[in-house]
């Protein structure tokens, strides 16, 4: 049993959104297909991925040096203690030979991006959903198939008015999802704040409404928007500022009582832990959010959500960023908190399967072997030539 | 005036040494050719640079995102108010355009690279080393042309004992050099302090030996060092563990009395205000390393530089990371406290110009426009040929 080729594609992410720091126009990712020799229903298992949206795609990292250090490997070494799968945790530390410490970002997109691929392959070599795998090794076997899911939106868009905003909101309730998000940052504070009142009018309750400011705040903008925030008691304030300003993180929460969130721009287990160390984040209330294929994968937020029980944080206070099929068996598996989702946002890179169905906010996770990639026509479309290739 | 183009490419660094953590053998780096249409003696001004040593190269990024803004810029918008020179820091911020905040080294490598080899370009066009170019923008006009530099030496090699390591030690002495640095943390602890008291012997005094464990040790083997090392009271105990543990070095600083040094594996201004504000580094002892062509170049530096003024560190407890004529120019240039030197140990890529003299412990910057890469007949070799082909 062996991983005989892995591959990938930089393939355009096409989204013309933008949020309070930047557009997606130019945004790439990489697609990657890990070809094993087992054969299951006459072909050979493929473990799928893509590196979420939000940073580009990484071919050269892989190129250059992760898939030659697979490939270098004795086949034996990667595979479990039973012989009869393949072990990604011996995957992840031979793509962490002759890299130095720290620096993370510059490698964690690459090698999480792999690593969550031969999760896919492992899954459908065991013929289970992924959620079902990640659960029988981290979470004693506890995972639910249901599974809380909101919605990221709100963009703003040339031309859009609060009555565009409610259409598109409307929308997302119309799809059966009963919390959702918005922008804010990208218009004056006024603005904003007459944007969140017609969307709260919508939804009609702060605990059903999060915000995002995609780190596009300074530190006392970010102040402001919270002091003028507080009184909605939203379901979370995301993201004001630079997110490795921790001190910024403990100021507000001095004073803001309903729950922030952030984490999405951290990128491994020690940053992760500054985080809870440094900003003044409550357990009870605050939300950390991780992206797993940008973070080294499953296996390293096994260790994060680790280090986070030491800390006092359960995992229903983690949610994994990037709607998509990857984050939501981290999340069912794992036992988190929430999923989020950005349906028709990032074209085939967001969304579930097709055939998914969201009812009262929560998704039924399908049985289909691995991430279940294969339920999602046109991304499996890309995702299959490049292994037929 | 314009930058007319921009080229790289990826070149091995060539080095069979290892420290605690990793060995270099399969190691790269990018060189960087800014080719500008202002001529001097005839001939196009070239802005060289390269990678520093330690991380691979990054030539995809550079590629993929940062040449293609900075071609597709308007010229007249990349130059100073006078017009007579390009402004680097115009052109840092076109290449930050799309980037989402945090995640730095997955770029910050690449656009520090590219941003040092336009400071060579601007400081040729002006005429003038960049030492001066720098001081003259940054620091009041207030450089000194002489620089105390001390050697990184010390590494571990298969078959090498006390006898070899005390060779090694002496050659950099009767280089001129009067301050050393070893690693530890390759051997067990017993064995380290052997190594340690033979080149105390050798040099005379702990102010004139550092030594660098290169983020080797888990924690509490760092603690371990830092109470046996503390009594020989060396010039300064480097990267014990994990980089980004501020906490780590905090508990370090509460009873390790000496100097202790780190920097060089944080790449961003807003991780090294982390450093300073979590890990209870001493602004009257400690020092900070920083690698700038790794940091997104000289104007972050510029910034990181201030940020830690407000914290109350002067630039005299900072060094840059990287034995070269990079960071050379803009020791010298900001006015800080020492530089480090590799001579032999990456090839082409460590040391300074052919013909500098090391003179108890100092070095004379000499006059060359620029960098000063043309004084170094090997690496001048390969960049001119980049630029010419």
């Amino acid at each position: 049993m062996k991983i005989t080729d892995i591959r990938e594609i930089a393939v355009p992410v096409n989204s013309n959104l933008r949020n309070a720091v930047f557009d997606f126009s130019q945004m790439t990712t990489s697609i990657v297909a890990v070809i094993t020799d087992v054969v299951r229903d006459g072909a050979p298992v493929v473990g799928y991925a893509f590196n979420s949206t939000g940073r580009y795609a990484c071919g050269a990292q892989m190129r250059n040096r992760l898939i030659p250090r697979i490939a270098k490997a004795e086949p034996d070494s990667l595979l479990n203690e039973a012989g009869d799968n393949i072990d990604p945790e011996k995957a992840l530390a031979v793509m962490l030979q002759g890299e130095k410490p720290g620096g993370h970002t510059e490698r964690s997109i690459a090698v999480g991006t792999i690593e969550v691929a031969i999760w896919d392959a492992v899954a459908k070599i065991a013929e289970q959903p992924l959620y079902r795998t990640i659960a029988d090794r981290y979470s004693s076997g506890e995972a639910s198939q249901r599974m809380f899911v909101y919605v990221g939106g709100g963009w703003y868009q040339p031309g859009k008015g609060i009555p565009e905003l409610l259409a598109e909101m409307r929308g997302y309730q119309e799809m059966g999802y009963t919390q959702l998000k918005m922008k804010v940052g990208g218009a004056p504070l006024a603005e904003d704040l007459a944007r969140l009142e017609a969307v709260l009018d919508l939804v009609g309750d702060g605990q059903l409404l999060a915000v995002d400011a995609n780190c596009g705040f300074d530190n006392e903008t970010a102040l402001e928007y919270g002091r003028a925030l507080a009184p909605y008691n939203l379901r979370w304030y995301e993201e004001p500022a630079d997110p490795l300003d921790f001190a910024l993180i403990a100021r507000l929460a001095d004073f803001y009582e309903p729950p922030l969130a952030t984490g999405e721009n951290l990128f491994s287990t020690q940053d992760v832990q500054n985080l809870v160390r440094y900003s003044g984040m409550r357990p009870d209330r605050d939300v950390i959010q991780i992206d797993p294929p940008q973070s080294y994968g499953v296996t390293m937020m096994s260790r994060t959500l680790a280090m986070l029980a030491e800390h006092g944080w359960s995992p229903k206070s983690v949610m994994p960023h990037g709607g998509n099929q990857m984050s939501l068996h981290i999340a069912a598996g794992f036992g988190l908190g929430l999923c989020e989702s950005y349906p028709n946002t990032f074209g085939m890179f967001s969304g579930f399967a097709d055939d998914a169905e969201i009812i009262d906010g929560y998704i039924t996770l399908d049985d289909r072997p691995g991430i279940g990639f294969e339920g999602q026509a046109d991304l499996y479309k890309i995702m299959s030539e490049l292994s037929a290739g």
